[in-house]
């Protein structure tokens, strides 16, 4: 029964893990993008992980951060947030950029300390699961669900990556029509089972968009479906593709950028919006929620600080009545976990939650999540029930070593300048 | 380390414990309230206790729920939640009356089950912290504090109960004006350390209760000083306290009653307004949120659904810029543990929170928590880190099988009944 959760060590593992093209309004996603894995060690040799962004900025907060935390508890989950205010962060390079690669809204330094802080607290749920034999979910008040439902997150993508780079090639095509969106969606359905589609607009001008929804809505009758062009519209824009899709949509996401865009179109439009990229602190939710800006809101717990903080958020949305779901960026399988434990305890989830996952070929772990019928089944075993696979985490954390830094930090507009080098991302609104 | 934390047995035990004869705008405390304590067993042995409010209502719920939860895990707390609404209450019973006893707002089967489930989400803390030789606080994501600051709760009081009753006597004697309220917050500091002092209000004339706090305030010069009648007073008469006590209240508790009439108060004064009464559970911050009818929130595990969901409103509390605080009913030292459990987990808790704690002279535990610089220390030990005496509980339940039924029911008009016959709860505003 003597136990020791003492933070003995920490370890960061930068690595980079293969992305298909897939388009977005600010260009295309790099052959490899950035993650970084925390692993926490306890004084019995426990060991907890956890995932985040992997870009420079963030590497250069872990690092003081995880310092800090050898000779803490797994156990001081509150205390985290107390350790990220002491570490420094240079908030000249960071403060009000706009997060190219991320697309989640404008960057401050505490939204880069709340997404390190997510890498850690998932860690040490993992860690404390593991130690105490309670899987992660049974940490945050137990499961109301036993599988949790993602959505297709369909994307507009090349065959190849630009440039002719040697690096893992997917399958799965180009998709750059309607047709070419319904067969992606057909493919999603047959091999995981999804009902809900998700498509990643503001790549093309919105006519074309509509009508890959439109050719959705045709393919899949019933189904729910979703925008997201990324703020890539004005309110005029946005109102029109509401309009031309309002017996379709399930909810428009972020049609148009910030909090006074968005109510705009809001208040003149019955289409349910949703975001991750108005609301993406505590701080932002008030005038949000009092403009009636969003009807939904995308957690996601590597930036609102960790799972238990992703349980508040969906506690403010419920009070009031305001929708909740799950954005996703690219992760892997540490993250896709932890997403399924904390979806699970919220009692009102209202839509599927997004996921990347489907599109990375590459992960860290010796078996990956599946979707069956769309779903992910959550783990009863202790921790998040997942295995980390060394050897495979090394070799992607040597493919880091390796790069010369030109992929080290995400820039998705600096890949699309590969095949068009003229290319700047576009100023907002876009169309 | 295999264990099982499956719950094989729930005992209810209903307990009169004695009050002192303390005046609200109600009437005054009955010589014995009802409380009602709940132990939660699991197939290994272990006990987790809790308690909450006792009258007959509460009973008729607990009982059907702790029936439904044998068999269920103490981990599964967010599931606690949908057995509640599984649980059948009378609602022509409950729904629209005013809560006598409670002060705690308008009453509705909802809130019956919150209060319901908060003593058996203590409890199954209790047991699984236990269980895991894990406290609660660590439960709860860890404390951020280790010690929890509380305020002296003054209450007008006889020297005793009236009708001559055989009843365990106080020595706190009477208070009835300025001097008698001066000398008993005296005692309160010495013999607990408090620094801050809140009058339970609504029972004089506010010319009176006005008097009462100066008094206070140059008895202990820059304490924060509080007040609350309870809702008794019109907008006008609350105006008027909070323009006569400006340069001294910390904020003013509850002068009106609803949240239409505290927004009323609120636009006129600067005095901060904190409530227990308009915002008693989520369902009612949006819109008093929204007319800023509050500033202070003071949460009570009790009737907003246990530890977890104190969490919850705190973390609402914080997203709207509004303060949170304690509030207290007549408790013993198991909901006194409770309080100082979650009251360490939140962040920024901004005031001294409120116990009757000093004022029961009895309790189930075969030590009682100390008061200490006007702080409880937060406990490290496993559980709640209390021991219940058994033989006490029984000799408690003991006096409530012993009664006749007429204390069963907290009815503070009914005990003013005692002193004058033709005494009915006044309708509010009373001034």
């Amino acid at each position: 029964m003597t136990r020791n959760m003492t933070i003995t060590e920490v370890r960061l593992t930068p690595i980079l893990v293969a992305d298909p093209p897939l388009l977005n309004t600010q260009g295309v996603h790099q052959p490899y993008t950035p993650r970084l894995i925390v692993e926490v060690v306890t004084a019995d040799g426990i060991s907890g992980f956890g995932e985040t962004y992997g870009d420079g900025k963030y590497l250069e907060l872990a690092r003081p951060f995880a310092d800090r935390l050898v000779g803490r508890q797994v156990t001081d989950l509150n205390g985290l947030f107390t350790v990220a205010d002491e570490v420094a962060v240079d908030a000249a390079r960071v403060d009000n950029q706009v997060d190219v690669g991320g697309l989640r809204g404008v960057q401050t330094a505490d939204k880069l300390r709340l997404s390190v802080v997510s890498a850690f607290e998932v860690a040490c749920l993992d860690a404390l699961g593991k130690a105490l034999g309670l899987p992660v979910h049974a940490l945050l008040g137990g499961k109301v669900r036993d599988a949790v439902e993602y959505s297709a997150y369909l994307f507009y993508k090349w065959a190849d990556h630009p440039g002719g780079v040697a690096c893992e090639k997917d399958d799965w095509g180009a998709a750059v029509d309607p047709a070419g969106v319904v067969e992606q969606a057909r493919r999603f359905t047959e091999r995981y089972g999804f009902t809900s589609f998700k498509l990643k607009g503001g790549v093309f001008p919105p006519d074309e968009e509509i009508a890959a929804v439109r050719a959705l809505a045709e393919a899949f009758p019933g189904h729910p479906l979703r925008l997201d062009p990324n703020g890539a519209w004005s309110v005029e824009t946005s109102l029109k593709v509401a309009d031309a899709l309002s017996d379709v949509l399930e909810y428009l996401e972020d049609p148009a950028l910030g909090t006074a865009a968005m109510a705009d179109v809001s208040l003149r439009t019955d289409v349910p919006l949703a975001t991750n990229m108005c609301v993406t602190t505590f701080a932002e939710i008030k005038e949000a929620f009092a403009r009636d800006a969003v009807q939904v809101v995308l957690s996601d717990h590597h930036y609102w600080g960790g799972l238990r903080n992703t349980q508040q958020l969906a506690a403010v949305c419920r009070t009031f009545g305001v929708g909740v779901s799950m954005h996703s960026n690219t992760h892997l399988g540490i993250s896709l976990a932890a997403m399924t434990h904390v979806a699970s305890t919220v009692p009102d989830l209202h839509h599927a939650c997004d996921s990347h996952y489907p599109w990375q070929s590459e992960d860290v772990l010796t078996r990956r999540l599946a979707f069956e019928g769309g779903k992910v089944a959550v783990s009863d075993a202790p921790g998040l029930g997942v295995e980390v696979d060394r050897a495979r985490l090394e070799f992607l954390h040597r493919r880091w070593l390796d790069d010369d830094g030109s992929l080290r930090d995400r820039d998705d507009a600096a890949a699309m300048r590969v095949a068009d080098p003229g290319w700047v991302a576009p100023a907002v609104p876009r169309w």
